[in-house]
């Protein structure tokens, strides 16, 4: 680690970039510090980077000199272009994109989960500059608040719907919601025909925006929750069952889960299994019907748990224990869904 | 049946009285037949009906002499105290309200599903007339999809997760989607504070709003859908599991649903059973990822069903059929999941 050496943000406009930075300025990096990387359209735009700002400059090789760190939050072409060049220049590279996380040798980390993998990690035979991958948002949250559950108890299977905020989607979907919104309230849904998602997005929910595999019907967010899951928990035939689904939120996903536990197990341990865990925050007040909601998970770091309960069919144990337990969970996907969990990665390995 | 005979609508003003009389209006029964009951609020208040309008009238029990039919859109309350004033008065009742469902001498009834426990209904010792109870939207939608997997294949286990439309709630809660929505657009979303519901409902998704048990955890929308769907299929141990979420979106509420067959089949076959299945619209493009909406499915009175698809961790048996399919579906919870669902009923018995 050097702590004045630069550390690049590539993809810095986007919705991830932009997060990244902002966290790193109120972690108090200095402007000084940052390199903010886009592609052509964006070059010479300015950013506000805490009372200072950063000019957006074009990705070229010589940005990665002497820079100790660079998080890539720009697409997975954009990735497998520039990984290679900055990790030649000796510099360590979190990605956020899907291009590099099923690649054996590329480390896969949720720092709640697995960070015992960084210490095994490929080192780039030049020096200590390493590749490491983010995982896809919604991997990241669902694995946050099932870890504990499953180091206690171990787990069987997972089944998962997700209520995705549009936001995952890039920018741009954020203004596509309020401008359908907008129409919508005036009565002129009609008019506003989606361009980001090709289904209208205000007032409306819809199956994930990702490619289907045509064969198998799955989705490509679907995938890489199943792909990604199995790689972190180094169980590659984990069931996990999910459905992704876009709704009407601009940032923030929530997931219904329920899940089989290898061990049944009394409500209440479960619940202090999650109540200790790193990286969750329980909101469980059946009282006052309040639960977690991507409103409240917004701009929080913690992955929100609650609506704990076992499930209604499951006949317990002899002992008053449960096999299937159900929950909700809401997440801010693009702090530890994204820039969070990548910043907490730079930390774990002392590239900040 | 008396094609003259006046039809009592009680609960007339409300979101769910609304759309039956435009049901009633849209198939031709005229003005002079409807006599629309509400409580004193809205008593006097004129409603278009076809190029027509009736006046809202008190509740009363004159009101219901000589009418053929009473369809009750009203609350559980309201139900308790004048449906036995309409039975009385030799009226069959179509009751939308939980007050009956689970009584065992009331059938409870999905036309697509059980038409046949009319047959051995109780009938009122004073003549012809019944009370026949509509499920809980949600029950119903589900059931209509699933019915003819349960026909054709059987069904061991349901997981579902529903993204419920705020008109579930009542037309105020319409009011407090768009109010909330605008407030939030110019961006004063924190001086709107809920009313109808305890959480925002616009741009955010919460647990349903119904009452938690606080003693096992589950909510009022759960419990309905769990004890309606096992006596509506007369399967008392049936295993479904619910997770009942809002999402601000007006009407039609959307479900990801995980069913496990009790004897495997072929992704063909199960769709073949669902494209037959009546009330049911196949809506299951993967080419175009076009699948069931909320608005697609809003005015309908089909439940739209499609991204059909084997569970992805399901291994197939030697001749490649799958116990575990997935599937989301869309249908409008004021026509099919209760006005539709209570003219159908009233169409069988022969009561319009």
């Amino acid at each position: 680690m050097n702590a004045h050496a630069p550390i690049v943000i590539l993809g810095a406009t986007g919705a991830v970039g932009r997060e990244v930075l902002h966290i790193l300025a109120h972690r108090g990096v200095p402007a000084s510090r940052i390199r903010a990387l886009a592609s052509e359209r964006s070059v010479g735009t300015s950013i506000t980077y805490a009372h200072d700002s950063v000019v957006v400059r074009e990705v070229a090789p010589r940005e990665f000199e002497g820079a100790s760190l660079a998080i890539f939050a720009g697409s997975a072409d954009l990735s497998r272009r520039w990984a290679p060049i900055a990790l030649e220049q000796g510099v360590t590279v979190i990605d956020n994109s899907s291009a590099f996380r099923l690649d054996h040798s590329v480390p896969l980390v949720v720092p709640e989960i697995n960070p015992e993998v960084l210490d095994s990690a490929t080192v780039n035979p030049r020096g200590s500059a390493r590749l490491i991958a983010n995982p896809n948002c919604s991997t990241i949250l669902l694995l946050v608040a099932l870890g504990p559950l499953r180091r206690a108890f171990g787990i069987r299977r997972i089944d998962v719907a997700t209520y995705q905020a549009v936001s995952g989607a890039g920018l741009e979907a954020i203004d596509e919601l309020h401008t359908q919104a907008r129409a919508s309230l005036v009565g002129a849904g009609a008019s506003s025909s989606p361009r980001v998602f090709k289904e209208p997005c205000a007032f409306n929910v819809f199956s994930h925006d990702s490619a289907i595999n045509i064969d198998d019907g799955t989705n490509g967010e679907e995938r890489k929750i199943i792909d990604e899951s199995r790689k972190i928990w180094q169980d590659p035939s984990l069931r996990i069952t999910p459905t992704c689904v876009r709704v009407p939120v601009v940032r923030a996903h929530t997931m219904a889960v329920t899940v089989e536990l290898s061990r049944p197990t009394h409500e209440a341990d479960l619940r202090a299994a999650l109540a200790d865990a790193p990286g969750v925050t329980l909101v469980d007040d059946r009282t006052n019907n309040a639960f977690p909601t991507p409103l409240k998970a917004s701009g929080q770091d913690k992955v929100l748990v609650g609506r704990i309960r076992p499930d209604p069919c499951d006949k317990p144990d002899s002992q008053g224990r449960h096999s299937r337990f159900c929950l909700l969970l809401s997440g801010d996907q693009l702090r530890k869904g994204a820039a969070t969990n990548a910043v907490q990665i730079a930390d774990l390995v002392g590239a900040i």
